[in-house]
């Protein structure tokens, strides 16, 4: 790829776990339109994993995502396997820190330490200009930012909108795991966040007040179990009590045993 | 550095923290040697020391060391300052894990992972093809070389000797806080190292009787306190009880209040 570049060719990167979906393609095609080379990684990351999580069951169908990534223009797919990306000996990591504690980082403690080193791992194989994360995934989405500024990566991270299906739920490839029923209780967390908008919208200011409103929804579907609800500083993911400046809601909620994420701006 | 570089010319990289000596001139004559353009870095990193340490004592001389780093043919010599290196909010670091845990790591528990953090992004600032470290920082190099193959940097890592004083003295910039009765006493590092060596050639083998006759010869100087001395493998840094494969012995000694360390080849 150093070819690529001196001929001034710019190189857009969307880093995947596969099992694509809309959402992974409207990525691609935001990388599509800005550069001239797109490049994708298929590459289900085990050092995300903690030992009992989903690392094995996690969904599969490498023929089908090359199709998908081929038909939005994808130049080069990257699909690494373990022995090339851990190799015996590997031992050196890197911790977002103070980022990566909150939110997700409670139930998943190891989760954006895998997460911030296969990305710098892949940044420095691609060496994209530009590299596409969905806000879907919005801690990682901060961390990433952090990473590419602390480690003085020289890349413009591009954050491409939430993909949702027709009911509001968000595009994620775990959706794979759900039940009917299941899939019916997943609505919860969309639901819950665009009340929480329309609270907002109707003068409430009140972070726990919005949040203990989001959580009755939530806990009022079966199989739901609340991991969190919090409502963030935007940049800082840091908690705040009132909703009067520019802020994000997020939420991880188990449906059955299949963990979803799912988060929006709250705009007044 | 782009257009540099797709010119087809190669980048050779020596990061120091400044006051340079021998050692340094050496490391930047290797990269002379080895690529079209040398790129000398000089930043005392305050990441790696830990509140105590002399980060504000440690020496500097920034137009002596500039004028030095001309003279070998540098050209380019990089000096960041901290609102460059730790902007507000910086919180993504680098651990080395295991290689970082001993030897240093046991007394300097935060030393590696500021080296390894600071590299990361002098790496990616610089975009070396070849980057040279001392030996006499042997436990870094190790660490370096691992961060290299660990973040697939493509970076070739090169070696240069420890360079020593005419009495045998290894060059520090950290030599610079002796008196002259701790400069004697700071001769029982290489000394012990070399005595060492004797022993292995007269046929001792067993790694804690060498260490022990080292300790002997070190602390019957005044002012000396050891840190540690060890004998590893040269590549996992885990200790031996037999110099019976090629062995790496080390060692950290405070001199007054000074800490020097030192290390060899034990081969037999």
């Amino acid at each position: 790829m150093h070819q690529l570049r001196c001929e001034a060719r710019t190189i857009a990167f969307v880093p995947t776990m596969g099992y694509l979906h809309e959402g992974h393609l409207s990525l691609m095609r935001l990388g599509r339109e800005q550069a001239d080379i797109l490049v994708v990684s298929i590459y289900v990351n085990p050092a995300q994993f903690a030992p009992g999580e989903d690392f094995e069951a996690y969904p599969r169908d490498m023929q089908r995502d090359l199709d998908l990534a081929t038909s939005v223009g994808t130049d080069i797919v990257f699909t690494p396997d373990d022995d090339m990306m851990y190799a015996e000996g590997f031992q050196t990591y890197v911790h977002p820190e103070r980022l990566g504690k909150g939110l997700c980082g409670i139930s998943r403690p190891i989760f954006f330490r895998g997460v911030a080193t296969v990305v710098t791992k892949l940044f420095n194989i691609v060496r994209p200009d530009i590299a596409i994360f969905g806000e879907k995934d919005y801690q990682q989405l901060v961390i990433i930012r952090r990473l590419v500024a602390d480690f003085n990566f020289g890349i413009e991270i591009v954050a491409g909108p939430t993909v949702r299906e027709a009911d509001g739920l968000a595009m994620s490839s775990r959706n794979a795991y759900l039940h009917d029923d299941q899939r019916r209780a997943a609505l919860s967390l969309s639901q819950a966040l665009q009340q929480s908008q329309a609270l907002v919208n109707s003068g409430e200011r009140d972070a726990g007040k919005i949040i203990a409103a989001a959580t009755r929804h939530i806990t009022s579907f079966d199989q739901t179990t609340v991991d969190y609800i919090v409502i963030v500083d935007p940049e800082t993911l840091e908690d705040l009590t009132l909703v009067d400046r520019p802020a994000r809601m997020a939420l991880a909620v188990k449906v059955g045993s299949t963990r979803l994420i799912d988060n929006m701006v709250l705009g007044n």
